[in-house]
C-alpha cells in the first residue's frame, strides 16, 4: 500500500476523532428518536439514474449533479444530493401498497456538486422524517413536534423555526391578487429580493403587506390579519397559529410568507430550523406533492436534519474513562469491563504503558484503580 | 416532485423495513464494539483523487473503479472500493504524530464496480479496525479475537476463520526453496488453482505439501510441521498455534498456506470469516504495511466486517411493540413513553385507526392496553 499524498479533493474531508464519533453518535441518536414515532428506516442506494433523479428534483439541473457513466450498464448515474426525492420514490413504487399516512425515516450521505460559503463540505450527513399520504395541520404540528423534540435530544438549545408560506405567492398571483402572467417572474425575483420598491414599478404594491410581515411570529400573524381576510387566506393564518400553538414555548418561531429560496417544491408550508451556536441552518422540511406514475397525487410533510453543523458546533461527544489492561489480565473480566461501557486498551507488549494510551485506569490485580 | 420510475441502477438497491433498520442498528452494534476496544473513529470521504485512491491499492486498477470528473476540481474522482486504504492514508498523514500502536476504527459504504455472483450488490456497508504501528503475534490475537466477540455480538452463530499464510510461497521462492524468476508467476498461478500436476511440470514438487496441508487447523498444522522445520518457517506455525489457543474453542479454524485470492496487500497472517446459515464471506482481515511519504514501513493489522449478509440472514431485526396515541392524548406521557423504548403512532384524525399502523397497543385514559 503506497500512500501517494495526504490531498484530498475541494470539499471533501476526513473526519478524526472525537468527531467523526460524534457525527456517528449524533446519526444514531437521531434516527432511534424518529423510529420512536413509527417511522420506519428505508435506506435507498448513493446514486441513481440521473433521469431519475433529475426528474424528482424540480429546480435542479444536470449540471447541478454529480455524475458518472456507469462502465457496468453504460448509463449516467448520479449521486443523491438530498434523500427526500428517493423517499417519494420508494412511497410510489416498493411501498405504493402500504397504508396511508405512511411514516418513513432515513439517515445517510449526500453529495452536493457545490459546496456553499456557510458549509464548505460537498459530503453532508442528512437525516429525516417524512408522513406521506396527509399534509394537514396535524400532520405538520407531528414533523415540526419531532423535529424539535430530535433536535433537543441531539443537545441543541434555544432552537429557532423560520416559518414561509412558500405557494402564497404564486395563488395570490392566480386568484385574488392576480398580476399579469409575463410579470409573474419579476414579481417573485422583487419579493425574493424583499425589494418593496419594485413592487411599486410592477404595479403589484398590494404584495407589499407579505414583505412588511416579515419577523417575529405574533406581531408577523397581526400585519398579515386584514391582508388575509380580504384576500381569503386566513384559514393559513389560522393553520400557522395552531401549529405555533402546539410548539414548546421556548422555541422561537418567525415568519416570512414570501421566503421561498430551497422551498422550491414545497406547497403551503416551509420551515428552516437553526439553534443557539450553531452556524446555518440545522434543518429545513415542510409540504409537498408526490406525483405517482399514473399521475395521482399524494400530500407528504417531512423534514430532513443536519448533522454536521451539529458535529461542527461540538455536539455529540462523550468523555469516556478509558481502562488499560497489563499483558496477562484475564479477557472474560475485560469482556464483562466493555459489557458495561468501559473502553478498554490491551497491553502488547512488556514496552506498552497506559500513559501512552491516555488510559484514565489500570487493571491491577482484578481491580480497576484510577490513574 | 415527478417519479419517473421505480428502476435502480444494476447493484443498487433500496434497503425497505425491516431490513434497512436492522442494517443500521448491525453497524451501530458493530462500531460501539470495536469502539470499546479503544478504537477511535474515523470518516474518510466516499470519494477520493483517483489516483491517491489506486496509489494505494496494489492490485487495483484504473479500470476497476467508479469513477467521474468533479467539475469543481476538475480532476478524475472514484468512489472508494474499499476504506481500508483511507485509514491507512489518514494514520500516515494527520495521525501521524500519535503515537503508536494506533487504534482506528470506520464504518461506511463503499462503491464496487462490479458485483459478484453472491453478492449482486455494488454498494455494501463495511466496518473494521485497524491496528497501526504492529503486526505481532499478540495484535493479530487482538484483532481477530475483537473481531469474533464483535461478529457474536451482532448475532452470528458459529464463527469459522480461514486462516492463510499469504506471503509464504513468494518467501520461499526467495530463499530456502527457490525457483527460477522467470517461474514464479507461474507457480503462484499453479498454487492458487491447487494444481498438483502443475507444481511436477514446474519442477517444484518442493511446495506439494502446502498444497496437501490445506484444512482443519490441527491437522493442517501436523502435516506442515516437518516441511516448516526444514524450510525454516517453523516460527510461523508456532505463531498459529497461539493465536489458534487465543481463540474461542468454539471458533472452527482451518489453514490454507497457499490461500492468496483478495490477500493481495497482506504480509505474514490473511484471515477470512464466516458464519452458520450466511452466505459468503462475512469479514476478513490480516497483517500489512502501510509506506509512509518518506518511504518509511509501517506494519499493521485489521479486519473489516460486511454488515449486508448478515442483514440478508435476518440478523439485527427487533420486533417492537407499538403503540397507538388516539387524538387528545397527553404529548409529555408519550414522550416519556418513548424514553421508555416504546414506539408510538399519534392519530391525526378521527378516521385514524391502530389497525391500519399494526399497532400492538393502545394508550386510554392515560393507561396502555395490549390490542
Amino acid at each position: 500500500m503506497t500512500i501517494a499524498h495526504g490531498l484530498l479533493p475541494e470539499g471533501l474531508r476526513d473526519r478524526l476523532p472525537p468527531q467523526a464519533e460524534a457525527a456517528s453518535r449524533l446519526l444514531h441518536h437521531v434516527i432511534v428518536a424518529i423510529n420512536r414515532h413509527g417511522y420506519e428506516r428505508v435506506s435507498p442506494p448513493l446514486a441513481e439514474f440521473e433521469e431519475s433523479l433529475l426528474g424528482r428534483l424540480k429546480s435542479a439541473r444536470k449540471q447541478d449533479l454529480l455524475r458518472f457513466v456507469d462502465p457496468v450498464s453504460q448509463r449516467s448515474l448520479a449521486l443523491r444530493p438530498d434523500i427526500t426525492g428517493q423517499i417519494g420514490r420508494i412511497a410510489t413504487t416498493r411501498l405504493n401498497h402500504r397504508p396511508r399516512p405512511l411514516r418513513l425515516a432515513y439517515g445517510g450521505t449526500v453529495m452536493k456538486l457545490r459546496a456553499t460559503q456557510l458549509r464548505p463540505e460537498r459530503e453532508l450527513m442528512q437525516a429525516g422524517a417524512e408522513l406521506i399520504g396527509n399534509d394537514s395541520v396535524a400532520a405538520v404540528i407531528e414533523i415540526l413536534g419531532m423535529a424539535v423534540e430530535t433536535l433537543k435530544i441531539a443537545g441543541v438549545k434555544e432552537i429557532s423555526i423560520d416559518l414561509t408560506l412558500p405557494d402564497l405567492v404564486e395563488r395570490l398571483a392566480d386568484t385574488t391578487l392576480p398580476i399579469d402572467a409575463s410579470k409573474k417572474e419579476k414579481l417573485f425575483a422583487v419579493l425574493d429580493a424583499k425589494d418593496a420598491g419594485g413592487l411599486s414599478e410592477l404595479d403589484a404594491t398590494g404584495y407589499r403587506p407579505l414583505l412588511e410581515a416579515a419577523g417575529p411570529f405574533d406581531e408577523a400573524i397581526k400585519k398579515l390579519q386584514p391582508m388575509a381576510e380580504k384576500l381569503g387566506f386566513a384559514d393559513r393564518l389560522e393553520a400557522l397559529k395552531t401549529i405555533r400553538a402546539s410548539l414548546d414555548p421556548s422555541v422561537h418561531v418567525t415568519l416570512d410568507p414570501t421566503e421561498r429560496h430551497g422551498f422550491e417544491y414545497q406547497t403551503w408550508i416551509g420551515f428552516s430550523l437553526f439553534g443557539s451556536g450553531i452556524l446555518g441552518e440545522i434543518g429545513r422540511g415542510g409540504s409537498y406533492t408526490i406525483i405517482h406514475q399514473d399521475k395521482r397525487e399524494e400530500q407528504a410533510v417531512g423534514f430532513s436534519l443536519y448533522i454536521d453543523p451539529l458535529v461542527d458546533a461540538g455536539l455529540g461527544q462523550k468523555k469516556s474513562r478509558k481502562l488499560f489492561l497489563p499483558l496477562g489480565h484475564d479477557p472474560e473480566q475485560a469482556r464483562a469491563f466493555r459489557q458495561e461501557g468501559w473502553i478498554t486498551i490491551a497491553a502488547l507488549d512488556e514496552e506498552d504503558d497506559p500513559v501512552r494510551h491516555q488510559c484514565t485506569d489500570i487493571l491491577t490485580g482484578g481491580h480497576i484503580k484510577p490513574l
